[in-house]
């Protein structure tokens, strides 16, 4: 796939990192004197923030190729992403340049939050391929496309955008600024005279949102979240109820305020009050801390947001090559998840053992007891646990567990799992003894010998010394003399 | 803090949940012939989410208490949230047979999303206690209440309700629809218009927001995300830019869409295609656990949303000081959460260090050492760790913890928890060894004076002989000779 960017702002950088970051070289025109410095800002957030989204491997970043000219940038490529400014006799000329050097079906896809397929086609010597492929900032995290221009070459757009983690609508009819900027502009109008009547101040209106139907929008929009306050009566119920309301004068929709230099000064002190503790690089990377954290939160539901970045990680996962016949075995990685932190900002204590137990988990499947011997009634329970807490970690830190078989009888064996941070770090340690269980009867039970010949087999791998604190305890400091 | 609950539909429902699941009593007066089962829906629901939303121990339930009079419900009460059906007269009514029981300072909070406070207090004998208190479903999860009436009785409406892990936004001149329900409004009769136009269905609109500006919206506003926007240039140079657009012809709110039958026809289908394969059970569900994620996800950040619920779970943790006199130490008790069990049917592993780490963490508020120290920099950090299970527990059992203190000196101190059933039996015991630390240096520190003193005075109730198993470790099963 060889994609072009003509234009490289914050939008055009965040295409462009979001390309680059999912494995796609791009090559770049763009004559502002300061557009590597500005497309540089937006990668290195997108890193950031890519850094602590994905748990699976991310592949190798593609390159990031600069050109002098649009001629160059868009030869022989098959997709060219337009994000420059928004006037029409300016996207003509470059849209003109663009079909002068270009494939003749490349899929051109501009940025434009207002144009429509219509306006930018126009003198266009091959239509049918331009489109509007309109994304929402941050380009590189928010899923959402509005593709508008139909035919073909949308349903090639939107298959192309889908495998960069992107969530393309195909939007059936063209009107002016699409749908989410129709939707946000309904609200822009009508916040700006609850500032200007002096209803309430941008702080106010800002945590109404954000404290309140922002956290509906974030997982259902509003025809899913008013289906539910329908209740079992149904979304006609919810209707008929809710309509009488379009005939009261509540909003002041039918008038349009005056954005003169004093409701300007009124929303730009107020914000300052608001926001100006912070400058915009620390807002945009609390902003991106939080957005990563929602998709986590909605991709272990499989919901929403999460679906697409779920969708990546299992492309990513299956780049990997098979997993490796070294040992110690490395059967489990996990990412400290953000609700993993406790009061002091570190992993709270028992996810240790959660991390423990998914390698737990990982080594019976190793050994062959899957889910199959489950539903037959077999499993293991771990007894006895041992844990060394070495070092803290952060939410958003990657860690991998090395696992080795200390010991095994018929009835019982016995686990060493260490986990590491990325660099190697040493983090905890955690010895487990695990006993084969009939689970009807509820009682420890011989395992068939499949599973103790699997066990023979890694156990014939173990062949270090045993780590100096195994077999230890806690037998220091007793306020008894006993011990 | 005494509270009455008058009606108990889907908001007064979610009002009362809050409360209960606070730790207060309600009182209640709904004559509907369904309203227990309502209610109980209701409560059945947030006690799941709670379950989930919660690391720390949710205080005891408080009590529900159905009355069959407004004059029995609100007697004696500090606090009434009036729910009734969104009609001025009964709400007249209503507030008339309130006024005649209630204590003359009990606040009479109404959840009305249309009308003023003014058109409330009309002819009411103590006007000034009467507000508008307006939350948004789910009320138990979503924090948001705009608190619209002024003076001191909108103080103590916004303390108490800060109190049940709420977020009041102090409105200061009234209008009709208060803020949410009017931006709420507002992309409402925008998102009709696209319906009816076929610009796109409710399924299309619904995934622009929930994977674009929803996501932005569940942590900063409307204007926070724009002055981002705005860049280094900052909120000035975004409305400049912004400006003329409110002068574009893009929105069609300068009319009101009719709400005919054949609109609503097109409305409901596409919800029934959209969200049809769930029943709205299922999809409140979804919906709680994807807001419990997102709110996991911002408490990890300290933001928005988060922050109210950090500040609740301080409160909770706060409680369990409650001072016992008997030794072993029973600071800690604990519910086995629905989600709690693992594919065995039984309570997850990691689910026991989570028990004995809340224990600990009881101990620690116990010994003096409480978020006034963490804030200061100092914590214990548990370095060492030694579980035995001694038996299965499933969803709903209630756990007990017993805590000793085996010893202690400058700098350590090594912790016995014993969990036990209702009944006495036995499911595990924990020995735990702990370091004092300085947070900001990462390393270990001598304890203030005050904190020896204590675990001095705790170790002296420490008589009996240590447990077998103390100072004991995985001592079985070695491949290797040596141990």
């Amino acid at each position: 796939m060889k994609i072009a960017a003509i234009g490289g702002g914050v939008i055009g950088g965040g295409w462009i990192a979001r390309f680059i970051l999912n494995g796609h070289d791009v090559s770049i025109f763009d004559p502002h004197p300061e557009a590597q410095r500005i497309v540089g800002e937006v990668m290195a957030n997108a890193s950031r923030a890519y850094d602590k989204l994905f748990q699976a491997p991310l592949p190798e970043p593609g390159r990031l190729i600069w050109t002098s000219s649009i001629a160059e940038a868009v030869a022989g490529m098959d997709y060219i992403q337009e994000s420059v400014s928004e006037r029409l006799d300016l996207k003509h000329r470059i849209i003109a340049e663009i079909e002068a050097a270009a494939p003749k079906d490349a899929i051109i896809g501009s940025s434009t939050s207002g144009f429509k397929p219509s306006e930018l086609r126009q003198g266009a010597k091959h239509p049918d391929r331009i489109l509007v492929t309109h994304p929402f900032n941050p380009v590189y995290l928010l899923p959402v496309v509005e593709v508008v221009g139909g035919g073909k070459a949308a349903d090639r757009a939107s298959a192309l955008l889908s495998q960069v983690g992107m969530k393309p609508v195909t939007i059936a009819r063209e009107i002016d600024a699409h749908i989410g900027d129709r939707l946000l502009e309904a609200v822009w109008r009508e916040a700006l005279w609850l500032v200007k009547d002096g209803i309430a101040s941008t702080q106010e209106i800002d945590d109404v949102i954000r404290y309140g139907f922002g956290l509906r929008w974030a997982q259902m929009g509003l025809f899913e979240t008013y289906r539910i306050a329908g209740g079992e009566a149904g979304m006609r119920h919810f209707l008929a109820q809710f309509g009488p309301a379009l005939k009261w004068p509540w909003t002041k929709l039918m008038d349009v305020p005056d954005l003169d230099d004093a409701l300007i000064d009124q929303i730009a002190s107020q914000s300052d009050a608001q926001s100006g503790a912070y400058s915009i690089r620390e807002l945009e990377r609390i902003r991106d801390d939080n957005l990563v954290g929602i998709f986590h939160a909605l991709k272990a539901n499989d919901w929403g947001a999460g679906q697409p970045l779920r969708e990546a990680e299992n492309r990513f996962y299956k780049r990997k090559v098979a997993a490796p016949s070294t040992y110690p075995l490395m059967l489990h990685q996990a990412r400290v998840g953000a609700s993993w932190v406790d009061y002091n900002g570190h992993m709270t204590e028992f996810r240790y053992l959660q991390v423990f137990g998914d390698a737990t988990d990982a080594f019976l499947i190793h050994m062959g007891l899957d889910e199959s011997w489950i539903a037959k009634g077999f499993s293991a329970y771990t007894v006895e646990t041992h844990i060394r807490h070495l070092a803290e970690v952060k939410a958003g830190e990657k860690l991998r567990v090395e696992t080795r078989l200390l010991g095994h009888d018929a009835k019982r064996f016995r686990l060493h799992h260490h986990i590491l941070r990325d660099n190697g770090d040493e983090v905890a340690t955690g010895e487990h003894m695990l006993v084969f269980v009939d689970t009807a009867k509820g009682r420890s039970t011989s395992m068939p010998h499949q599973f103790q010949h699997r066990l023979e087999e890694i156990a014939r791998k173990e062949t270090g010394p045993l780590p100096d604190h195994a077999g230890a305890g806690i037998r220091t400091l007793c306020t008894q003399g006993a011990e």
